[in-house]
């Protein structure tokens, strides 16, 4: 793989062969993929990523893969000019890249999903894991039953309904653990390390998390091969903010955009906020909490990627803001009532964070700005309970209708 | 509109100009569009297909808009090459036609409204509505939010909760009937002849139904620009599966493939299976019927295209079959757990009858066999109760894990 050099630690810089490991053995930092971009450049090419197939692997000569295998119609999801919100928020240039209808489960982890397991069946894994709040769940359970991996999921056992019904759907190994997000990390590092199995965001974290810089690439080429003036995403692990902002960083490197890349906005929810507080107060480390949001699918209290994050924040002129439980709520109601898309409450989080930042005045109304959904509305329903109109029932007669639907009086 | 020439009474041939009317005064007939195929062809390629937008839209030469506003990401959904289905089926080419990630509501019906409301906007209307069994109510909801119209949408009482969310989180007027889908079509009838409105699939029908062809267009063009030799499709009003073989007979028409069109199979619920049981007893008319079945987007009773659907059922060389509830539960389990896509019951309704017609031979192994997936899993999620594994519960510990998940005995 002429394209990967290595792997390499984050912090100490020591280089690794590419094999299923993620930390440094000797400073313990994350490891992340060593490109070499002057061999990416000799064969990349906005015509060849053009008529590519229509999924994220048009972007294969950037991911850590040579031979997709595994989520073959992942990613290429659409961008919508968001006229409505825009108009509400004062923004003429508003842009929603909409994962909530990824292949197959209906959220960004599709993409990464796609990148791990490929990368996985490169290695010769025959199980695939994950640790998850219930999207990644989804996703690699619905990628192992297509390709043939046996699968092992591992999720808080507080988990919305839903999310669970749709791991389960596929026939994995659901192990729901008594605990928070954290929890069951911890313990699947554990099983990790005793069982030989490709956990996407463990063991095989350095591919599976590069899966999310396509979102990055097809913003750049659906806005005609440019970059956004500012994008606002959710922040979880922190691994999808860092990663965007290196995917666009990387297209200016390989000569597909010539823009600079984007100011980094980051959206947590007020009950878990530990990368926010931590770059609002200027730190470099993360202060571990204890979740407390209905936004369940970013709530994690010991972010690993946090301090990278909170880099890239300063390093973009970025900033980051948090959403209460209420305002998430009305994020995902602002979003569905204007543009018509139903997205979970991460994407509520990002819409009212999206909403802080333009009303403070942190866009200029001719900026292009893309906001990231990530994940379906279906996934997190119960949370909408007492916060919706009801339904008008009536009889199936013309009168009921004028009557009580229309505000008639008929005359009897 | 030159591609359009006028309605057309189906039953009489009489024709109307090109209006928002849906019936035939002289015979009661339904209108259909009246194209004018030399015009068509002259501005028609696949060069200039291949070159449009990423969605339905691409195909605007052979719908019924000159001006498309609404679902501008609706369709274009992937087609799966369904190697471990097949393998199950012992057919070595079936493909997926992937609907349940359509854009924005996750169903066919994105498509159907998309053609219906970007119509009713060039016809003026600034009301949409719809009679719905769910899937249909999301869509017109979501899309009358994205582009500024007024919206009630009419559905049963009794609907999956889920899928009445789906709609209410776009704040329509959400009008619940008590009765089946029948009455609620009957009440929206009187309705729609009262009221200015663009019921999509009443006054502006013609239109609407158009929407379906492109599932055709679709299903050729990622063939390679040809037919499939069998589609498996869901039968509900009949309009689906008709409109189906309308495409390919029209891509043929225009010259953009030159296979015949495919053997249409079409699906019906054992608990609703009116346009079935005229299609086996050789009759031209249909018996309504009560719906009792799980399968509730498909269950119409009366359905308005359901003797077209007989004579595509003929004239295609095809046949139809039926699927119980529980053969449409193992349906929806047997493509989550082979392909990863996870469907609703409409979905398991084609998988249970694909099944059917491979068991019986109905297809030669080599046959390229298309099944149409039309909407998604996590609308129906309730019929899933006790039919899938349930999570094993275990506290964050290894041993816990050793113990309860893998089964092996640890030492205390």
């Amino acid at each position: 793989m002429a394209k990967v050099k290595a792997l390499k630690c984050k912090e100490c810089g020591k280089e690794y062969p590419v094999e299923p490991i993620h930390v440094c053995e000797y400073c313990f930092g994350p490891l992340e993929i060593e490109y070499d971009y002057d061999e990416i450049k000799k064969v990349v090419s906005k015509e060849k990523i053009e008529k590519g197939p229509k999924s994220l692997w048009r972007y294969v000569d950037l991911l850590p893969v040579d031979n997709p295998t595994v989520g073959l119609s992942a990613g290429f999801t659409p961008l919508i000019k968001a006229e409505k919100l825009g108009r509400k928020l004062g923004l003429n240039n508003l842009y929603i890249k909409d994962d909530s209808v990824n292949h197959p489960t209906l959220s960004f982890k599709d993409r990464v999903v796609a990148v791990a397991l490929s990368k996985a069946k490169e290695f010769g894994f025959d199980t695939a894991a994950c640790a998850s709040t219930g999207n990644l769940a989804n996703s690699v359970a619905a990628n192992a039953a297509a390709s043939g991996m046996n699968c092992y999921v591992f999720i808080p056992a507080n988990l919305e309904t839903n999310k669970i019904i749709g791991s389960l759907v596929f026939n994995p190994t659901v192990v729901a653990v008594e605990g928070n997000y954290d929890d069951v990390n911890r313990l699947s590092s554990e099983v990790a390390n005793e069982f030989g199995w490709a956990f996407v965001n463990i063991n095989v974290r350095p591919f599976y998390s590069e899966g999310s810089k396509t979102l990055a690439f097809e913003v750049a080429e659906q806005l005609g091969w440019k970059a956004p003036d500012a994008v606002v995403a959710p922040l979880a692990s922190g691994s999808l903010y860092t990663k965007i902002w290196k995917g666009f960083n990387e297209l200016k490197t390989v000569g597909l955009i010539s823009d600079n890349p984007p100011r980094m906005y980051g959206a947590q929810a007020e009950g878990c906020s530990p990368i926010y507080k931590a770059f609002k107060e200027d730190r470099d480390w993360i202060v571990p909490e204890k979740p407390n949001t209905i936004a369940k699918s970013i709530a994690i209290g010991n972010p690993a990627d946090g301090p990278y994050a909170v880099k890239v924040g300063k390093e973009s002129n970025g900033d980051m803001e948090i959403a209460s439980d209420s305002e998430i709520i009305e994020g995902m109601k602002l979003l569905a009532e204007t543009e018509g898309i139903f997205t979970e409450t991460a994407g509520g989080t990002t819409i009212a964070v999206l909403k802080k930042f333009a009303e403070k005045g942190a866009f200029d109304p001719d900026e292009v700005v893309v906001a990231y959904i990530t994940g379906n509305g279906y996934k997190t329903m119960e949370v909408l309970e007492g916060h919706l109109n009801k339904p008008i029932h009536i009889k199936p007669s013309l009168q009921e209708f004028k009557e009580k639907v229309i505000g008639i009086k008929v005359e009897k």
